[in-house]
């Protein structure tokens, strides 16, 4: 996306560096690069739903590049945060440029995204401004609250379920209600697609913690069971953790000791799936999925833009090309 | 200040225990503390001026809170960037409460400010989360221009200037400028209080770069000669540096040689005042504050106003109680 290129190569040169490797423009020497830089989930989320309250594009080009470089922002922070050395199958922008100038770059990304929007006239500016610095704030409040989560004694569904509602689903919703709010739209509308953006967010999650243990790791581009490695809070597990069976039992105690080895891993992958952990998980995400179109189909979108957004969804859940 | 402790606690409740450690209000366990917060520096210049353009102190009492927060943001992060392991005479939060938790404490610190700007009903609302945010992305450029010059093969004075008008000066100028924003005076006064306010962050930074060699550790709080250490761009050495005499070139070998013990600081530090770096430094730091209170003068503030403004800057500048 133009704007998104534009708006991170104006910044200081070391941030602008910094920031256009990881958004995937140009690799580490600084040269032109075809990487990939992320799906832009976001921002054709909420092109999709602009055209369905009857905006043109460019009446949200701002805003959906500033959600793509906020979601970024808290990328760039949370491989330094997680260690994590891989980022859409490239070394994380941390591991290239160090962590003092990666913890500046998404600083930057962020102070971007955020005054991209402040300055931004037009309808609804100051609504929507709230929103996203409400949804970063929201975001970080996920992330401490799984990083306190996964250091602690673990945790319950409920709590999965609002650390998701934080950290995945907030800048979902910013995506949908954001064209809304602009075209004046009525609270029942921005009700539903809020509701439409937290449902997508955890059948997105959900699914996302089974592709963590059973996925290709070359389509996740991640290490294959990291949520498992880190004691992270991921659905599969928690699921598994809270049945009665011999299975639950044993992965109780290996969860709660430290096995990490590869074999350890193994084990408790398979005690996840004998526990029912993965059809459990499997299950709610399709019917998180569901409630998510169900909220959507009561947004009153144009048809066009229902039937996009439906097959979005679809496509973000189930992470098909 | 109130408003920003009752901010800080409704933070999700481990980037509350960060932060309200960070600030002071609470020490590592989560007992009360009587610590010191810092001096509220931009929030009490920021209250003075809203007193000088007719305004009460309620009229930007979120603003002059969140500048604090915004501050305190980069601290946190500028600490874990420079593995600086004191801030105010106590453990840094990252040394505390680890680096990642601490990243995501600073990047909630900084929405925050944003959000409580951006929320904040009143006049001139949209300029002012316009003047916050832009303030904040030139405090990040100024961090990484700083960071990489410090790597790189150091700096003149001009970019010096460069560096501090954006890491130092634009958080004065915006405390200077909001209150005049929302009281709606014209733009020559908000170019007077801009200037004063960049003059001001010179005097200041420079007076700091002298008190970091020569100044007493128990009150910059923080190791002596650590930006010769470091390699910092610090203004008496550049002074220093650009002179033609054999102590300028003794200065030179050290400055870019591997010498770091404290009997290479100790030397460097009396090369930089046999050049006369420290002389300048001192000269120019002063003549910076002279500008800064001319601009001041331009600024047709009430007269109690900017003898209050006149005694803070100088306070500010010189350390003084």
């Amino acid at each position: 996306m133009p704007v998104v290129r534009q708006q991170a190569s104006a910044l200081e040169p070391t941030l602008a560096r910094i920031c256009s490797y990881h958004l995937g423009f140009i690799d580490e020497h600084g040269d032109p690069s075809g990487a990939e830089g992320g799906k832009l989930t976001r921002a054709a989320l909420m092109m999709a739903a602009a055209d369905g309250v009857g905006l043109r594009p460019e009446d949200v080009r701002c805003q959906a590049a500033a959600l793509e470089l906020l979601h970024n922002s808290t990328l760039i922070h949370d491989d330094i945060i997680d260690a994590d050395e891989l980022r859409r199958g490239r070394p994380a922008a941390w591991k290239v440029f160090g962590a003092g100038p990666a913890i500046l770059a998404g600083d930057a990304l962020q102070a971007l995204a955020l005054r991209m929007v402040v300055d931004d006239p037009g309808p609804a500016r100051a609504e929507i401004s709230s929103v996203f610095a409400e949804a970063l704030g929201l975001v970080l409040a996920g992330q401490a609250r799984e990083f306190t989560v996964r250091l602690g004694p673990g945790t319950g569904i409920a709590e999965y379920d609002r650390i998701v509602e934080e950290k995945t689903s907030a800048l979902l919703e910013c995506a949908l209600v954001t064209p809304a709010l602009r075209a004046g739209r009525p609270e029942h509308v921005l009700a539903a697609l809020r509701s439409a953006g937290r449902h997508l967010g955890l059948a997105f999650q959900i699914f996302n913690d089974v592709e963590d243990i059973w996925g290709d790791p070359t389509v996740t581009g991640k290490p294959v069971r990291s949520d498992i490695l880190r004691r992270n809070p991921s659905f599969p597990v928690l699921a598994a953790l809270s049945t009665d069976s011999p299975a639950g039992e044993r992965l109780r105690r290996l969860w709660h000791a430290d096995a990490t080895t590869a074999a350890h891993l193994q084990e408790m992958a398979d005690l996840v799936e004998e526990s029912g952990g993965r059809h459990t998980a499997e299950q709610l995400s399709r019917s998180h999925l569901d409630s998510a179109l169900e909220y959507l189909g009561q947004a009153e979108l144009s048809p066009a833009a229902s039937t996009e957004l439906t097959a979005l969804f679809d496509r973000i859940v189930n992470r098909t090309p």
